[in-house]
C-alpha cells in the first residue's frame, strides 16, 4: 500500500497526463478514434483467457474475503461476457462521432452567423463497483466522444480491470494514441478516489457508477461536477382510461422483466374506478411469478392476502421481487404521489385519454416520462444512444441514459467577415 | 440583524416555499408568465420615483461607506436604467417559451418513439452584487423559463432590489401566480449565502455574478451544481494571411469599444511575418486612445516605447485601458498560448485561410471561438438568446452566454401503445 503521500504524487501525475492526453484525443479524427476502438476489440477477444485468468483471481480473492453472491455475480467474467466487451467497443466504433458537429448556424441582425459546435468535455473520472465490463464500456465512451478518462474500478476487480487496460492502452498505441488518454487507477487505496474528485485542474467531471454509498460521499466531498445516478423508484400508474390489456402487460413486464435493474417499477398506482376490475388480474399474474406485494388499504381490501405498504415502501427501490401497490383517486392524485416519492428516474402512465396522457407528461418530473410503455425502455440502447455511460438523475447537463452526447458540451461559433460590435 | 439559527430557519422557509412555489410555475402557461412579465414593467415603470429613492438610500450609504467610484456606478438607478429594466421584462415576455417543447420525437425499432422535452430545472439561486438591475433581469429570466428564483444581491443594494422585488410579486399577482415564486432575500447576512448553496433539498442550481473572490468562495463551499463565469482573458489571434483592414477594425473594436467587459480583448496575439506591418498601425490607434500596451520582447523591437509584458499580464484581466501584445511564430503557437494562458471564454482568429480557420474553430478550447468577428459579440443579444442570466466559463450544462434555454434541460419522453420490452 502506497503512503497518503505517495496517493497524492500518483493521482496528480495521473491528472496531468490525462489533461494533456485529453488534448490529443479532443483533435482526433474520426477514424483514429475508431481504429483505437477496434483494436482494443481485437485485444479483448485475442486475451480472453489472460482476462479471464486474471478475473480467477480477483474472484478467489472475493470468495475469500466473503463477498455475496450478487457482487460475485457482478463481478465474474466468462468467455460471452469477454466476447461481449469487444462487441460493446466495436458498436461504439459504429456510432456516428459527436465531436465537431455543427448546429443552429444562423445569421444574426449584425450580419455575423452564430452556431454551436459540439465539444469533449476534457477529462473524465469515472468511479464504477463490481463489473469489470464498465472499464471497456466506459474507455470506449470517453474515447470516441473525445474525452480522457480516468477510470477508477472497485478493489475486488482489481486484476480483471488492469487486464482489460492492457488492452485498451493496446488499441490507443495501435492508433497512434497517447497510452495515457485512458488511465486505469492501480491502487484500491480510498485516498485515490478522494484525490480524483477534487483535482479541479485536471478533472472536469466525476461519473460515478455505484450504490447509494458512494453516491452520497461524493455529494458531500466532490469539488468537480458530479453526472449522478441515484436510485430509482420508477411506477407505473393505471388510469381509470386505460386500456386494460395494455395495462397489465405493461405492469407485468415493468415489473417481471427483470428485477435488479433501476428503471424496474417498484411501485403500481391505480386509478380507484378501476382498481377492482384490475388489480385481481395483475396479482395472478404477479403471484405465479413469486413477486411479494404490498399494499395501501383500498388495494388490500381487493387483494385480501397482501401485506400492507409502510412509509417507507412508497420510498423504496427494491431490486427485488416485491412490489408496492397504491390505489388514488385519480391522475392528480398519482402524479402527486410520484413527484413526491419517486426518484426522477422514470414514471409511465397508461391511459387512452389524450389530455391526460399530455398532462402526465409535462407535469411529472422525472427524467424519463412515458406514454402506454414500459419504464424498462429506460436504456440507452432502447433510446437509440448506441450506449450510455450511466443514467442520470441529476436535471443539470444530462437527464436519464446517458450517452456520447451526454459526455460533449457545446461552445458558440461565430464567423464574420470584419465584424465588429457598435 | 438576525441570529445565525434565525437565519438556517428563515432560509429554509425561504427554499421550501421556492420549491412549492417551482411547481406552479413549471405547469404555468405562456400566456400567465407573459402576463406577469408585464405587469411586473408596468409596476415598475409607475414605481420608478419608489425605486429612484429607495436607490438613493443605498446610495448615501455606499458613500459613507466609502465605496469606491466603480461600485457607486454599479449601483446607482436613474429614470433611464430603471425604464431599460422594465423595456428588459417586455423582451423576456416576447421571447418565445422553451418550457414543453419536444425535439428528436423518432421512432424506435421496439415500435415506441423516443424524444426529448425541454423543462425547468427547478429552483434557481442566484447571487450578485452591485447592480440592482439584475434583480429585475433574473427574475424575469427564471420565470420565464419556469422555474422559481432565490434571489440574493449585494448588501449594498438592499433597499434598490427590496424595491424591485415588491413590482416583481405585483407582476406575479397580476397573472395568479404564487408570490413565492421569485423571493428576494431580505438580510445582509453572508450567513444567508452559506445557506442558500447547501440547501440541496430546495436548489437545484446556483448562478453567481459577481468577481473572483465569490466565485472561489462558491467553488469551495456550494454543495449544488454551480453554473459559475470565472473571468474574461480573451485574445485576438492575427494570422499572417490576415486581411489587414479586417485585423485593425477588429482588434480596435475587441479592445477599445469598451473596457469594463468580459468580452473585451486583454491580450492581441501577431504572426511574425505580419507584425511590422500590422503592430505599428494597431499602436497608432492604442495610443491616441491612450491604450496602455505591454509587450513581448518582439513587440518592444517593433513598438520602441511600450513596456515589457510579464508573465502575469498574460493571465491578467485587465478590465481597463490596457493591452498585452506578444508576437507569435504561427498559429499553433498562437493556439497553445491561448488553451495555456486564456479563460476559455472568447477568443478570435483573423484570417483568410480555410484551413486555419478550421482548425482554430476546433481547437481553441474556449466557450466562444470567432473568425474575423470581434470578441466583444460574446453577448447573450447578439446571439440572439433574447437575454442572458451570465456568461459561464463552465464545461458542464452550458458554455458562454446563458439565456432562457440554459435555465431548462431536457427530459426523455417515450411513447408507445403498450410496448414492452423483450
Amino acid at each position: 500500500m502506497m503512503l497518503e503521500m505517495d496517493i497524492k504524487t500518483y493521482m496528480h501525475q495521473v491528472g496531468q497526463a490525462a489533461r494533456t492526453a485529453s488534448r490529443a484525443i479532443a483533435r482526433a479524427d474520426s477514424n483514429a478514434k475508431n481504429k483505437a476502438l477496434l483494436a482494443m476489440a481485437d485485444a479483448i477477444e485475442r486475451d480472453s483467457a489472460i482476462l479471464l485468468a486474471a478475473n480467477e483471481t480477483d474472484m478467489t480473492a472475493a470468495r475469500a474475503n466473503g463477498l455475496d453472491a450478487a457482487l460475485l455475480d457482478r463481478l465474474s467474467l466468462n468467455a460471452k461476457s469477454v466476447a461481449g466487451m469487444a462487441e460493446g467497443l466495436r458498436q461504439i466504433a459504429a456510432l456516428p462521432d459527436p465531436v465537431g458537429e455543427i448546429t443552429d448556424l444562423k445569421y444574426r441582425p449584425s450580419g455575423i452567423q452564430v452556431g454551436k459546435m459540439r465539444v469533449p468535455l476534457g477529462v473524465i473520472g469515472i468511479i464504477y463497483e463490481a463489473r469489470p465490463n464498465v472499464t471497456a464500456d466506459a474507455a470506449g465512451l470517453c474515447l470516441k466522444s473525445g474525452n480522457a478518462a480516468i477510470l477508477r474500478g472497485g478493489s475486488e476487480a482489481l486484476h480483471s480491470n488492469q487486464a482489460i487496460a492492457a488492452c485498451v492502452r493496446e488499441g490507443l498505441a495501435a492508433a497512434g494514441l497517447p497510452e495515457t488518454a485512458v488511465q486505469v487507477i492501480n491502487t484500491t487505496d480510498r485516498a485515490a478516489v478522494a484525490e480524483l474528485i477534487t483535482m479541479r485542474e485536471f478533472v472536469d467531471v466525476i461519473v460515478p457508477r455505484g450504490g447509494k454509498g458512494l453516491i452520497e460521499r461524493l455529494m458531500n466531498d466532490a469539488r468537480i461536477p458530479v453526472i449522478k445516478h441515484l436510485h430509482g423508484v420508477c411506477h407505473v400508474y393505471v388510469d381509470d382510461k386505460a386500456d386494460m390489456d395494455k395495462a397489465i402487460r405493461i405492469a407485468d413486464n415493468a415489473k417481471t422483466s427483470r428485477y435488479g435493474t433501476c428503471n424496474t417499477t417498484e411501485t403500481l398506482l391505480v386509478a380507484s374506478a378501476v382498481a377492482a376490475e384490475f388489480l385481481p388480474k395483475i396479482a395472478a399474474i404477479y403471484a405465479s411469478k413469486n413477486v411479494e406485494m404490498r399494499g395501501c388499504e383500498r388495494t388490500r381490501a381487493l387483494l385480501k392476502d397482501i401485506v400492507t405498504a409502510t412509509e417507507e415502501d412508497w420510498h423504496t427501490e427494491y431490486l427485488a421481487p416485491i412490489i408496492s401497490i397504491r390505489v388514488v383517486d385519480d391522475m392528480d392524485a398519482a402524479i402527486t404521489h410520484i413527484n413526491h416519492y419517486g426518484s426522477q428516474h422514470t414514471d409511465a402512465i397508461i391511459t387512452e385519454d389524450y389530455t391526460r396522457a399530455r398532462r402526465f407528461l409535462r407535469e411529472v418530473d422525472s427524467s424519463s416520462v412515458m406514454i402506454n410503455a414500459s419504464t424498462r425502455f429506460a436504456d440507452g440502447f432502447e433510446y437509440g444512444l448506441g450506449a450510455e455511460i450511466g443514467i442520470s438523475t441529476d436535471k443539470i447537463h444530462a437527464r436519464g441514459p446517458v450517452g456520447l452526447e451526454g459526455l460533449t458540451s457545446q461552445k458558440w461559433i461565430v464567423l464574420g467577415d470584419g465584424h465588429v460590435r457598435g
